[in-house]
């Protein structure tokens, strides 16, 4: 195992300590339980946005933690989920008397651990709404999933809806953008090599060298299918396709029914994409892509969403959602209207993405 | 080779491409021959800042172009200097009537064409610097170099002539400006892994699984020693006091004397680190390095700098000069001032780098 690390166990923590040495502007990190929060938290009257998840995707979450994004980001160990009582201390930390929005990736750990910290804060009087996200197209169950997992989406989500807490949506409206971000929003990822889990110390899964994996998920787990290595145009059409062909995907998930009073079974269906549609086209490195092949799947990427009538209207490439130093990629599109939008360029600014200011 | 591109030769073009298609808003993209440029280019009256190299160091330098940074980037094949007409055509394009200032980082491919394009500029009537980044502690000469690489400070000093540049510096006090930055800057890479140039098909050089490479350039060049794979803590000791105990690196440059007006020796010293500087520190992933490992390299650094008496005033942390997927880092120290930081501090809008804007 070749990595730029001390001991394995000490990885996360060590991350931590340079995150909170390096931008001590944008963040402040809090050890035992573990998580990363604005340097300004909590914003008096602001809804405040929490996620999370296993380590391992930097930038995602920690990296996306700041004005117009995050409040609160609870890192587990690499590829782990983070524990009930990270979730419920960046809770309270970051909460400032509005609420808080939990927004979840769709791992089975994640969802129990986060509705079990939604539980606990409640318990204390904090205001939670949870909203899960599960684009990923690949695979209907997954490993560590029942359902769909969430990907790429989950980026545009905190982006959007940190843009619109800072311009002042209360909880109800924030998880109901949150949810529909959600619905417009699918996925597709691909890996050409493995990734190595330092407490594991090899790979995750062999890939033999003329073989590819497409529909693959964040910690490796199975995609659709493996296949001989093709081109970046052949590979950008199969993803791209299977996305936009996607049909209605109609799903149940559990939300906080805060009239009720408890967690309730939400029907929801993403509708497919049609001809018209606007899109953000989302480009993303598995972490050891090397940043001159991502325009070349931009490219193609581009070309597709012309031909099926797609207009691409906002665009983000590079290595958000990654998978420690897996090479591949994945490709998210998410319908765009005015409000998403407007969402997407209100300024931000945290470690991994930034603009406005 | 696994590599998400279509033919090997196409793989510049199409990344540019790409790139024209996803950033209007920022850069414009000119091919044959190729070079990407400002999209407001030229500005009447700001000196124009023209850098170059070969592909493959990304976002160096295509996307280091925009407002506040470079105003041209020509990009050569993958590791392969870019040609005089290139270059020429650039400083044609960008040139706002106060001259153009060509940062050139020190291999003898890309010295001795931006010379030629210089003259060739000259000749047509523009006004031309040229100053040339050689901040490579590692080695005193290289493969493709006589006397130091140019490496991580060329990043820092487009960003703070950029800067520089839009607060309306006249051509003679840019190139002094710049100069300046390169004297306080050293550098130094590691390498875990190679890296696989496309059209080469074959990993660079071979890297055993338990060794690495202290002071390799970002080609591959040999560097100081290879040896048995450490810490990140050992690894990060090794490069910073590298940096930092080096003494005094006195050499002789060409530069351009418009009052002769002809290419003259110049002779410059770049003082040693001592107690008491300010310094930015820039740890950089070669590329295929997961994000989770800088901030690991970053919390050794800082600690290093304390006990020196060096405080880190301004940071970078990030893929902006690799070499393709190479797995490994380099460290750079730049001795600020107050001009200095002034100047990194200006707002800046290119695609691997955005501030203020």
């Amino acid at each position: 195992m070749k990595k730029l690390i001390n001991k394995p166990e000490d990885v996360v923590k060590e991350e931590l300590e340079g995150m909170a040495l390096a931008y001590p502007d944008i963040v402040k990190v809090h050890f035992d339980p573990d998580f990363v929060y604005r340097a300004d938290a909590p914003v008096k009257g602001k809804v405040a946005i929490v996620s999370g998840g296993g380590s391992g995707h930097e930038p995602m979450h920690g990296g996306l933690v700041g004005v117009g994004m995050l409040d609160a980001a609870c890192p587990g160990q690499v590829f782990t989920s983070p524990t009930p009582d990270q979730m419920l201390e960046a809770t309270k930390m970051v909460d400032g008397g509005a609420g808080v929005l939990h927004i979840v990736k769709n791992y089975t750990g994640d969802v129990m651990n986060f509705e079990m910290a939604a539980d606990m804060a409640r318990g204390e009087g904090i205001q939670v709404a949870s909203i899960l996200i599960d684009d990923d197209a690949a695979v209907k169950d997954s490993l560590y999933t029942a359902g769909r997992r969430g990907v790429g989406t989950t980026v545009l989500a905190e982006k959007i809806c940190g843009g619109a807490a800072e311009k002042g949506y209360d909880l109800q409206k924030l998880a109901d953008l949150c949810r529909k971000v959600n619905i417009n929003g699918r996925s597709m990822g691909m890996a050409l090599t493995s990734c190595t889990v330092p407490m594991a110390g090899k790979p995750t899964f062999d890939l033999p060298e003329d073989e590819m994996e497409i529909g693959i998920g964040i910690h490796g787990e199975p995609g659709r299918k493996r296949m001989k290595l093709k081109t970046a145009d052949e590979i950008t059409e199969m993803m791209a396709l299977a996305i936009i062909e996607d049909p209605a995907y109609t799903r149940t998930v559990r939300e906080w029914d805060e009239g009720k009073g408890e967690w309730v079974d939400v029907d929801l269906a993403d509708p497919p994409f049609k001809a018209g549609d606007k899109v953000l086209a989302f480009v993303n490195s598995m972490g050891g892509t090397p940043a001159i092949e991502l325009p070349i799947v931009y490219r193609k990427l581009h070309e597709i969403c012309e031909k099926k009538g797609l207009k691409i209207v906002r665009n983000l490439m590079g290595p958000i959602i990654t998978s420690l130093e897996m090479q591949g990629c994945s490709i998210t599109l998410l319908k765009m209207d005015d409000e998403l939008i407007e969402m997407w360029d209100a300024p931000v600014k945290t470690i991994g993405m930034r603009w406005g200011m």
